[in-house]
């Protein structure tokens, strides 16, 4: 089917049909009916190619996405492409492992797609100067931020919640229903990253409530997988918890928090309170339904792609907007009060 | 930081440093150890982006995702980025809504990109030859297939377990711990997909083992969203289950189907059991385990690639591969002989 079929079937001429499709003033609206019927009703789809191969092709932004199979990032990746679209921008999705380097990888993937811009998400938080010079377009890091680097913060954008202050949140959601005895789950950080800062904020909270900071509370896992967060939960049972709540650094480490407890004989929340972080749809049908606090995902999607076309388009300097999460109530936290 | 840069501080040639940069065998092990060094210490990249406006784009392969956050197709999607970058392409992935049409969106994508081929990770089952017309180049279909459409075989290729076949595994597997009352949670078929031909199944699977067949043990939700299985459970509690076992279309509507029954009174797998398809790693943590009927995702990620490529470079016939799937025990069936 071309274009030249279709105009032999609506009994109009090649350029007519050309004018109908490039969305031309100049039809008269039952020719232009006409040639939209035929088109549609044979499937017909506008050949570009020819066009495409002197035209340049549009321009692409790269989206790095660090953990192949975490359901964060998805529905902030439709909320990137719907708005990349609408800034006429393709988009250029990868998933790395947590083992690969996101900017070695971002580096490569700007020059063999000639990218204009990259959105990380997920990633380190100590990027230095000499690393990021392999990049030559501008970055907004989403969930996550440069805490820890020496890149100077008009370099980059960035869209994150407080992760210290997120702690206090949690912390203090737990402390106000009358838990004294915090543990909290989270990976062990040799690469800086949001669990330092994660991990800051629950020493902190802790401190600011005058509340005992126990080593034996602090479960250390080696990832976000689950299989490492029950793994620690585990052992954490078998040596005896101490604690009346957790607070575990993810949702997916909070679901095998619960598995790992359960299998122990210790039942959330009877015998110990559970709250995680991000939000994920499925911890409304967990049982129990684990309280969890809430990343606003729509948002973090939308003001990364915003922040960086002001950078591509408008040459601005690095923005960062921290984003407000909240408190999601489940089944997973008891009052002792 | 440039070739010239690498050169100077290595004290070589710019020459040397490009042969070792590509990898030619006349270095000498002293010099190229010196280049990479430097290379190494300065995080170098090389800039390919000369390079890139003679030459073409590395060849691209679609990959399109139905539904934006199953948590089903990213263990294929990384599967299949590994195999599609050994063999030098690189990948084009976009994640569409269940309310696009996946072969709209196939055509368009094929001409802004310039495919080679493309990967569909679910869609319709009843693709028809003027729909597919305005795919030029060729496809693979990954965990489904064009059951009830006319586009001749040879035509496409797929990648997709027998999901009639299924059903009698699972039904199987319920009939022989002594159910005799099997209900089914699944999405109604208004376009056909393999909702259908797992419906199909499960009738066939207890016509064959002389179960009886009752309307109020099947129940339809509108899509495969956890929010509305949930929905078609807690509505069938409500008027009373009759069924010892529920089969649940996938593993996310078996987690949504548990905690509509919990909220009912019905206890898994006490009062009912519960077996659902697909083999997310989420049922092994979930209360209770989740017994699954896993899809071997790795294999259906390799496959569909090496289909896909011998059709592009071989110019080879559509082939279909049938891939087996296992059942993997959890707690949630219940032996009741």
């Amino acid at each position: 089917m071309t274009i030249k079929d279709v105009a032999r079937l609506a009994g109009v001429s090649v350029s007519t049909v050309s004018r109908v499709l490039n969305k031309h003033p100049d039809v008269s609206p039952l020719i232009r009916e006409k040639v939209l019927e035929v088109v549609k009703e044979h499937h017909f789809i506008p050949n570009s190619t020819a066009r495409n191969l002197v035209r340049p092709r549009r321009d692409a932004v790269g989206i790095i996405c660090l953990g192949r199979s975490n359901p964060f990032y998805p529905p902030i990746i439709s909320q990137i492409e719907e708005m990349l679209n609408k800034a006429g921008y393709s988009m250029c999705l990868r998933f790395i492992t947590l083992e690969e380097d996101e900017l070695t990888y971002a580096a490569e993937l700007e020059r063999a797609e000639r990218l204009q811009g990259i959105v990380f998400l997920g990633g380190r938080s100590d990027y230095t100067v000499a690393e990021t010079a392999a990049l030559t377009v501008p970055y907004v890091c989403c969930s996550f931020t440069n805490y820890f680097g020496d890149v100077p913060r008009e370099r980059y954008s960035s869209v994150t919640m407080d992760d210290v202050a997120c702690m206090h949140d949690v912390v203090g959601y737990l402390y106000e229903r009358g838990h004294r005895e915090i543990g909290l789950l989270l990976p062990s950080f040799p690469n800086r990253s949001i669990s330092e800062l994660r991990y800051r904020g629950y020493c902190g909270a802790l401190k600011k409530l005058e509340l005992p900071m126990r080593e034996e509370n602090v479960l250390f896992c080696s990832s976000f997988r689950e299989e490492d967060g029950y793994q620690a939960v585990k052992k954490a049972c078998q040596k005896g918890l101490n604690c009346t709540a957790l607070v575990a650094a993810s949702d997916m480490l909070g679901v095998a928090a619960i598995r790992a407890m359960h299998e122990e004989g210790v039942r959330v929340p009877d015998d110990c309170s559970l709250i995680s972080i991000d939000g994920l749809n499925i911890t409304r049908y967990t049982l129990p339904a684990i309280t969890t606090l809430v990343q606003p995902q729509k948002t973090m999607g939308e003001e990364s792609v915003r922040l960086l076309l002001d950078m591509i388009i408008n040459k601005s300097d690095g923005q960062h907007l921290i984003v407000t999460p909240t408190i999601r109530q489940g089944e997973s936290v008891q009052r002792l009060n």
